[in-house]
């Protein structure tokens, strides 16, 4: 039975594919590239989880090293999880120097919850959030998602309110935590670990010191892990009394031992420095869409984290979701360049690369972007006429 | 730094360690044994995470090729999440036929959960549970573990009711789930296999089928994997509409492929057959010491998932925790056996060993139970008199 059918008959259709109607069967990686069974090779704006390059040989060798070692639990004493705490702790502000491994970036917001409750001994239960922020998969992650309830009916840019009921949420503002006193956290398992280019962790860039951070994705290049760094102080109603807490995989050697192989990495191989470069010259280009283009093309973000939305009217702000849609298909069957949708309206092409992501990479990208865009804009209004 | 020094600089208390004031710091593992800094040999009685035996070197092999090869997300096609899924659904009875695939055992019951909301459309909220199970970390499931409470006041025996507000729960029970006809699930994170011998799985013995059953710890012998498998029509309302179900983790290749080599290896090596018989001559060897020693010893479990209580007096049911915490740590210092406390009273010794785990290791067990238990006995009551 074909790949393709086999899932269908074992995996419900609600955990998605990428190009549903006729995706690639991927078979191998190798940096930021893809490969297909018949040897195509794609380039991949899309998978930051594989942070400092798919199947990085020098996070494989450590991982395995370690595998035929030990890989034990959190329970038993052993140097690895000391030694990455330390390790992790000294890439924050002094004060966040406690460390609690999870699996899951969804895992380590879920326990930052807990903790700002128990913080709270139980009085505040609410949670501060930005809307169509995205926090996880789990029961109190989806409580403060929007993002993933695309058919409600949210404002778009204001940053609102609160929890509680799953009916009247939206996601984490840093500034909003703060400005409530709330002990606050960064959610930075998307933007951490250098890929913003100017700043390790994006938290920094606005010169403030959350009471609690969360990483995960690109933490260990793939392995799944995550963490919740937190202050002292947040976590010592947490820590009161007799609860404990416990994670059968979090902290385990083998995890502790993929984080350091990829701090490593990020650091031998300058992977920040790069982001921000590579980060500015493609987002130079992006901007040169905009230029070129009469659909309205909005180029936001940092470093290695930047998205272009297509807005059909700049005075509307109507956005270009069908456009969008074509020009993801059409880069990737054409040329094998992926990319990912984002935002309220799926309008907003993202791209989120392996960190070894090159300049000659970001052309690619544009010379696919600006042609299909052409097209797609001769097809739409055959005159070309700016509408800015 | 020492180890445990940086660990307590970094990691709070609240994640304990095993054998606190004087812990073995561990280096190394191997099939049932695991070995410390200066090469002496433990018997692991305690970590059923390592299923077919610490660092098996086909489960090893066949994770480091696939590291080697790709490790992507589940919305890129790839043949491995298709062919677990199959092959896991093999092992459940026909109609458990589709995987979620998650990190660990807790994201798996928090999925259950939601999923049970979903199919009674948000109108059923709460959960019927066991007294003192256990079922994860998260903010949804330590609603419904009790155990984790132990400063709560809870009866003993009794199948006990429902979540919602944190303060009055208890824990999964299949047979409760059936008989009040909610969507069911079992809970066989600890229990699945192949340890309890008999049976793939422990639900398979009351021969019923649950709606969903979740799996965890031992599915990939250590690396972060576990599996919601469900029923279609238990699953329809949570795959209805735009609901997408996304886990940055859950089914990469990699975890996928270490669960095969798991499933594998418990097929090549019998290790289920092995279960049930090193299991009930451990249970044999145990209920000897019932006969032998005066401090009642209740054993229970099957296969390999065997413990037996230390009760001061069988009329008045008073447990032996301090006798219970007294042997544990003298069976870890003087005969290097680690096993773990369980139970609401921490008075049951629990063995959960990998499933390699022979007789030779069964009667070293009972050697150090017996030995250390005489000694406490002739410290406690030199006459040696049995109550009984």
């Amino acid at each position: 039975m074909k790949t393709i059918q086999l899932r269908q008959k074992h995996v419900r259709p609600n955990v998605e594919l990428f190009f549903e109607e006729d995706p690639p069967m991927i078979v191998r990686g190798k940096g930021q590239y893809l490969y297909d069974e018949n040897g195509n090779e794609f380039l991949d704006c899309n998978f930051n989880v594989s942070h400092v390059g798919h199947l990085h040989p020098y996070v494989a060798e450590a991982v395995h090293k370690q595998i035929l070692t030990l890989n034990v639990n959190s329970r038993f004493l052993n140097d690895k999880l000391s030694v990455y705490a330390k390790r992790l702790s000294s890439k924050f502000p002094e004060k966040l120097n406690f460390c609690y491994f999870t699996n899951s970036g969804s895992e380590a917001i879920d326990l930052a919850i807990q903790m700002a409750r128990a913080y709270h001994k139980g009085e505040r239960h609410k949670i501060l959030c930005l809307e169509m922020a995205y926090h996880g998969h789990l029961e109190s992650t989806m409580r403060i998602s929007v993002y993933k309830k695309k058919d409600g009916n949210y404002p778009r840019d204001l940053a609102a309110v609160i929890e509680s009921e799953r009916d009247e949420i939206t996601v984490c503002s840093v500034a909003a935590f703060i400005a409530e006193s709330f002990p606050s956290c960064a959610d930075e398992i998307q933007t951490g670990f250098g890929r913003i280019g100017t700043h390790f962790w994006a938290f920094e860039r606005d010169q403030i010191v959350s009471d609690m951070v969360s990483s995960g994705k690109p933490i260990a290049n793939g392995y799944p892990l995550a963490a919740l760094v937190v202050k002292s102080q947040v976590s010592n109603s947490f820590c009161a009394g007799k609860r404990t807490y416990f994670n059968t995989f979090g902290g385990a050697p083998v995890s502790m031992t993929a984080g350091l192989a990829v701090l490593d990495v990020i650091e031998n191989d300058n992977l920040q420095q790069l982001a921000q470069e590579v980060g500015a010259y493609l987002k130079q280009k992006l901007q040169e869409l905009q230029l070129k283009h009469w659909l309205y093309v909005d180029v936001r973000g940092q470093g290695l984290l930047v998205g272009f939305e297509l807005i059909r009217n700049k005075d509307t702000l109507e956005p270009g979701t069908k456009e969008a849609d074509e020009l993801q298909v059409r880069m990737m069957k054409e040329n094998r360049v992926l990319v990912n949708l984002d935002g309220k309206f799926n309008s907003v092409i993202k791209i989120e690369p392996p960190m070894c992501f090159s300049k000659k990479d970001a052309d690619n990208v544009f010379k696919s972007a600006d042609r299909i865009l052409g097209e797609i804009e001769a097809r739409l209004k055959p005159t070309g006429k700016h509408t800015k």
